[in-house]
């Protein structure tokens, strides 16, 4: 990645949601600089920055003293890594981490990592004290272009992911893309799959403009990414503004997730990456949306090929239908005995269909998932 | 209580908060009748009522039958008595319990009891999925006239009370004065001391209304009490129109609080009611005012002889002023050094003024409160 010669990259995108308004600032080795802004759109004078060991040795210092310099008091919690952090259990810990730290109604509460620190972050801020401000610091594509924004707040629970949360909006979502150069390649590919989906779901001239870059995204060439986090970012805003509390549009986003989460819990989370399991699950739903006659040929072998660009998975695992079945009947969007699944009409054109588990998943369908493997397979093997 | 011919007395509270407004309820001997309000309001299919042991065994199966009929599906979970029970560990009990029964975003969580069950029910109602439609059925009187209007909905956690909560707004609140009957009158008292309190900081007619009517209110007469809930509920419901998110007027409804909260933390929450410690804090806040010449005389001598013939206590326990003084700095409302204390500026006329917690309690203020304790013990004896 480029150094000071890349300051000029820098982007932002307004999320327009009233009184809840925040931007999105996107820049690159920008860490140094959040200090100012921050104290500007949160109000405090004092701040805890929350994070996971590795993050917080490799960043936290650099934003600690650009808070500092701005002239806030500023406090740090260590969370552990791993999604078992997501729990109850580590929020109470917070919550008397801020306790220990005098963090009254005007503390802000910054989250510096991935997703999972982002959303526990933010779970204790919608609920510290009835809610403090909240501002993110995304260190992974994933938490960059999707977590972050959009106010979306969780811990897990025993029974399942994300469970317990909130709608809370961060007042700053500060992004640093050069933070992304320690991210592991196959966390950034898994960070790439969200991207993917907010072309494939809602622009087709995005979806071509990844296909155009997307290796020189992925290998972190700021001309190609900062453009590729900007117009994702902003399509995650428009989606947002439209629909605040997921009773719609917003419903979109869960393209790929259906299947998505199914995977991850049949694999109990064990060696599988959140935006790995949306891959498959998007390429099982867009081969689905041509069965059913929804969308044209090509969407889904476009769709499959792209993946296959990022080193995604684009095959459902091979667990039995019966088990496929009954994890798809847990899952959370559920009304009654429907599952509203999101669809493609091609790409850039996504919908929500209410459907039964047996519906989106048909007897045979594992044979479909089969052949979209070796075709994706294929498209790998041929780079 | 008188039977089927209060019926009649039934009244209604609109509280305004646009897309979230919601009724209040009001009558004796109604809550056999709630279930199809309360389908209309929630648009829920499928309801969890969340209970205590006593409360259950005394009302659980009337309302949950009244649901049924209403065509909901029930669930119940119990929670224990008593204020341990608002912890993020019953929390988590609870989200395992609304698991249990298969809860999606459309089930509905009704809280019937006091306070501690709709703060609980409520935090979690406001967290599970990300917030499900939520129903107040209180049944104790500070509830109805508190605790389950406004959608402040907390829990506890080991450094302090509701230090975690969200705002989430009820679809319902349905109060049924029959409930009150089973209700220690001590408890009734306490209940009383709000009531006194929505008087002393926003309507000096209601004040003088509740002069003239208070024992037959705390005797259960339909009569007074409905009239007293309604109007009691109603000046509550305009404060959160006006301040959903307590930034301004809503601050105001702490009166007595600061004080109040200081005697529950020395006391450690043992041998005292909630009311008790407000009816001890606004009688202390009222002299309070009368001392640095905001209200008039006569303004704590009104208070300190209405709260008396409530039978509620108006000294503070003899606790050092330092024990005081440090009890006020983790007020969890305060900012800086000062905390935002409520004054009055004479009988329903309440305001908020930074002081600090020396400004709050002088040098000598204790025996001020001394004083305070012998002339309501006179106002007492000589009822």
């Amino acid at each position: 990645m480029r150094g000071d010669a890349s300051l000029g990259e820098a982007r932002s995108v307004e999320v327009a949601l009233g009184e809840r308004s925040y931007p999105i600032r996107i820049g690159v080795g920008t860490l140094a600089r959040a200090g100012p802004e921050l104290a500007l759109r949160t109000g405090a004078k004092r701040a805890v920055i929350v994070s996971e060991p590795t993050i917080a040795r490799r960043y936290g210092a650099t934003l600690e003293r650009s808070l500092r310099s701005a002239g806030l008091t500023v406090g740090r919690a260590l969370v552990p890594s791993g999604e078992k952090s997501k729990s109850l259990r580590e929020a109470g810990k917070l919550y008397e981490a801020l306790i220990g730290f005098g963090a009254d109604r005007s503390t802000a509460v910054v989250a510096l990592g991935g997703g999972k620190v982002g959303d526990l972050a933010g779970f204790v801020a919608a609920t510290y004290l009835r809610g403090v401000p909240f501002v993110q610091v995304p260190t992974t594509l994933l938490a960059m272009v999707d977590s972050s924004v959009g106010g979306k707040v969780a811990v897990n629970l025993p029974q399942g992911k994300n469970l317990a949360g909130a709608f809370h909006q961060p007042r700053l979502v500060w992004i640093d893309a050069a933070t992304l150069s320690s991210l592991d390649p196959r966390e950034r590919a898994a960070g790439m799959a969200e991207i993917v989906k907010a072309g494939a779901i809602l622009d087709a001239g995005f979806f071509a403009c990844l296909e155009r870059d997307v290796e020189r995204a992925l290998a972190l060439d700021p001309d190609a990414l900062v453009p590729i986090l900007e117009r994702a970012c902003a399509i995650k805003a428009e989606v947002v503004e439209q629909d605040e509390r997921e009773m719609g549009l917003r419903m979109l986003l869960n393209f790929g997730h259906t299947l998505g989460h199914a995977v991850e819990t049949l694999k109990r989370y064990r060696g599988i990456l959140h935006g790995e399991a949306v891959a498959m699950g998007m390429a099982y739903a867009a081969r689905r949306s041509e069965e059913l006659g929804l969308a044209p040929a090509q969407t889904a072998t476009r769709l499959v090929e792209l993946l296959g660009r990022c080193r995604l998975p684009t095959h459902l695992p091979p667990f039995p239908r019966n088990a496929y079945l009954a994890a798809l009947r847990v899952d959370k969007k559920r009304r009654d005995a429907h599952v509203r699944f999101v669809v493609l009409r091609g790409l850039g054109r996504a919908e929500t269909m209410p459907l039964t588990p047996e519906e989106i998943l048909p007897v045979g369908a594992m044979a479909t998932a089969a052949r979209g493997t070796s075709r994706s397979r294929r498209s790998r093997d041929g780079r």
